[in-house]
């Protein structure tokens, strides 16, 4: 870089003034959500809005514009996966996506989305979806005027899909989720009877929880010079800078979840430790998406944690809950499949299910082809029809989960596309690296944690999501490998059962 | 406030982004010090730097500066200590200041102040002052450019020492310090044997110190609500809101001092979260000057502490360690006078003497009166000659504190000041409350607090320190209260012993 023009130093030094203000955002966001006294939150709402505002500015600098046009030959000289071009590629993008939304819109959304979050939290104590329902009116208008702004020629819903998972189109979601569904749905009511899982249900002291979750993470690479680990009410993953990774859980003595969470989330972690640290306060130094992401998670939470390695550990640290408990049932037990009210709890087979209906309802509400006030009775419909489940109240239906608050219409398929590519990843780690499973008996995780960033983390957003796919597996995205992976879960967690 | 004019409206919004990002970058520094992994120094200090930058481009934008300007006749029609006309005055006095520093040189010496953190322990670890060395250097070629940014007719020193006492002059602090000298070091020679307190020394777990510290802290008026207490190595209080504070300490299973500097850290963080609520987010809702901010904690920590209230509630929570031990004995030991090496162990008598040597080596420095790798020996002399004491090693002698490491000169001094003025403000309190012991004993500490509240605390910067310290006490500083205050203390801790 000895040789690279002014305007590329000048691109940089502003590109590492809006990664800084992000990650102080990001630090302010942990904190509320770890560490914070209550009263602090008042004080807090203020202080993130006054941080987005400044970065927003930042990002929309006509200044900085003139410098991405001033770049486009120096962009074109080098390698298109290069540092170079593909920090000028990446940051011209964003750059023009930021400049279309007027700060007024931007302004309007995050006060309308903070207002139906408390909306949101009160409907849920009330029961109460009428509550919600202004919010969700006013927040579908301003998701409308947010894609006007985009001014799309094809499906609206692929201006919001783009937020969240760059460069997808909602008509290959739709081919994939409709692919998932004709399988999955007659695949669960072959389910008759879940096996017993009632060794996961017992009283977990949450200290035991946390020291085992500890062990196993450093086991697979977490260490204290870069991670923390942190009581949280919802679950996340938080990365700092690149070298300060922030995991947070939520250990409920009554179930293992919480430390199901620490492996979900160190998936998370370890893609932004992973990314090339020549990619530092840069905006290619995170996930190139939410796909992307939630398969680093899914694939620690369930092609890693959910195998038999860690048992014997466990059992060491829970020895009066899982002594006379054998490994087989403890495994059974941990791959049971059996629909679930809660998306968050829902097993590797139903969960996708949860997440079309979801994609589907925010379609129709786009189109306006669902009234807002329908809502509660469409979710609920649909929970009917895709897992046999008729939810109890709001709560458990229309009011499950926090997104549609904001509303951040395009993030939940996300969730499903991670797992779809979580199995092309692990299919392909498989054919590099061998048999994973006994490595991982043996506690060697360095390879595939490698393999992950040799051909995944380390290229942060410098190639775009599906070219990246391409690049690792051969192949664009693809349903057929989880639903072989899950016929064939389905066929081992069952054989005990059956035989 | 309705018939404010315009302009008043728009300095509001700009101070509160302004203090935003004060809070925001104190909630890096919290963190930094108590939760951060260790790799993630580096980003931090780019982080603070950026974050320093952008606060220092609001202070100093134009338009804050016309603003003000076009305020004057607002300002003159309000009483000067009215939350209009303070506002307008204050902002005025950090504008004309702040516009003299460019940001360049403000970045530099964040990003220099951050770093010479790191060396300042490695060099600890090391017992090497060479490894502190070139950062102190840079640090104090940026100290002196920063001087000549006010040119300053009389001493530079009043240049920094402003920064921390406003309109507290060199010359003063000389004369106060002179008188303490004059005093002190023959009051110290003259015990000639200090009293015992082996009671003092033992083992104490960390828990249950903390626990004891906190119950205590909770009777004083700390509540989880608004506050929190976590450890780190050198304890500070922060303020990332008035309804946020954050005090933090450092337990050490070999002495009681964790618990002393929790409530030496109380004092700070209750003035802070004793400002009217009113001037939340503007440039009045902090300390008025560090030498009250030091008065405040030392009240709490000598004052109040070291009186005998607490003495069942710690023999309880350490009861193999107290119970044998008289209050009487127990008492004179935490009284007890003695020479200590460091600083912040040292007692109410010997503490100004720490200061003096410190102060005349910032002003020996600053006027290049030292050479830089001079400094450890020069230390060392004044040790010996104000303490009679001879550092084992450079961690006992001048790394013995972080403050160089930044180099925050002018800092040093206000401890002392927070020491006399301690006294003064303590003794128009018992004079306004009675005998405070006695409600101690009975668990009162409400009335003291809120008279700290009413006199003190709620001006938060609204009044100048000596304008605050003649409306609470009816005089300017003084150092006579404090010197009646150690001869008497002396006298009664000793009059056991002696007789």
């Amino acid at each position: 870089m000895t040789d690279a023009p002014k305007q590329f130093e000048e691109l940089l030094r502003r590109l590492g003034e809006i990664s800084d203000l992000e990650k102080a955002t990001g630090l302010l966001a942990w904190d509320e959500e770890t560490k914070m006294p209550p009263l602090g939150a008042g004080p807090r709402a203020e202080q993130r809005a006054t941080l987005a505002g400044l970065a927003h500015e930042l990002e929309t600098a006509p200044a900085l514009g003139e410098l991405l046009e001033e770049l486009r030959g120096f962009e074109a000289e080098h390698e298109p996966d290069s540092f170079e071009a593909s920090i000028v590629r990446v940051a011209r993008r964003d750059y023009e996506k930021a400049v279309r939304i007027p700060s007024s819109l931007r302004a309007e959304m995050t006060r309308n989305g903070s207002r139906g979050y408390r909306a949101w939290l009160e409907a849920r104590r009330e029961k109460n979806f009428a509550i919600l329902l202004p919010y969700l009116e006013r927040g579908l208008e301003l998701t409308r005027q947010y894609v006007d702004c985009y001014a799309p020629e094809g499906d609206p819903y692929d201006v919001l899909l783009d937020e969240y998972e760059p460069g997808m189109r909602t008509a290959e979601v739709e081919a994939v989720f409709d692919r998932l569904k004709a399988e999955l749905i007659p695949m669960i009511a072959s389910v008759s009877e879940p096996v017993d899982d009632s060794c996961l249900h017992g009283r977990f002291p949450a200290e035991a929880q946390r020291a085992f979750a500890l062990a196993v993470l450093e086991r697979w690479g977490m260490d204290e010079e870069s991670w923390r680990l942190d009581d949280t009410i919802h679950p996340f993953a938080q990365s700092i800078a690149p070298v300060d990774i922030r995991l947070t859980t939520n250990f409920h003595e009554d179930s293992l979840h919480g430390i199901l969470s620490c492996m979900h989330e160190f998936g998370h972690g370890l893609y932004e430790r992973q990314v090339d640290p020549a990619y530092s306060r840069t905006p290619l130094a995170r996930g190139v998406s939410s796909g992307f992401h939630e398969a680093q998670s899914r694939m620690w939470e369930n092609h890693v944690a959910r195998l038999r390695h860690f048992y014997p550990q466990l059992r060491a640290a829970l020895p009066s809950q899982f002594s006379d408990v054998p490994l087989d049932t403890f495994h059974r037990a941990l791959n049971r499949v059996a629909p679930t009210m809660r998306r968050v709890d829902s097993d590797e087979v139903t969960y996708c299910l949860h997440i079309i209906l979801r994609f589907e309802l925010e379609r129709d509400m786009l189109a306006g082809a669902v009234e807002l006030t329908d809502l509660p009775e469409a979710f609920e419909a649909k929970m009917g029809e895709y897992l046999g489940l008729q939810p109890a109240d709001v709560v458990e239906g229309v009011l499950q989960d926090v997104h549609w608050s904001d509303p951040s219409f395009g993030y939940f398929p996300t969730y499903a596309l991670g797992n779809v590519i979580s199995v092309q990843l692990w299919e392909r780690a498989i054919a590099d690296l061998g048999d994973l499973d006994e490595q991982f008996e043996r506690g060697e995780f360095a390879p595939l944690r490698e393999w992950l960033g040799e051909h995944v983390h380390r290229w942060g957003r410098a190639l775009e999501p599906q070219e990246l796919l391409e690049r690792v597996t051969g192949s664009r995205l693809d349903p057929e490998p989880y639903l072989a992976y899950l016929r064939d879960k389905l066929g081992q967690s069952y054989a005990g059962a059956r035989g």
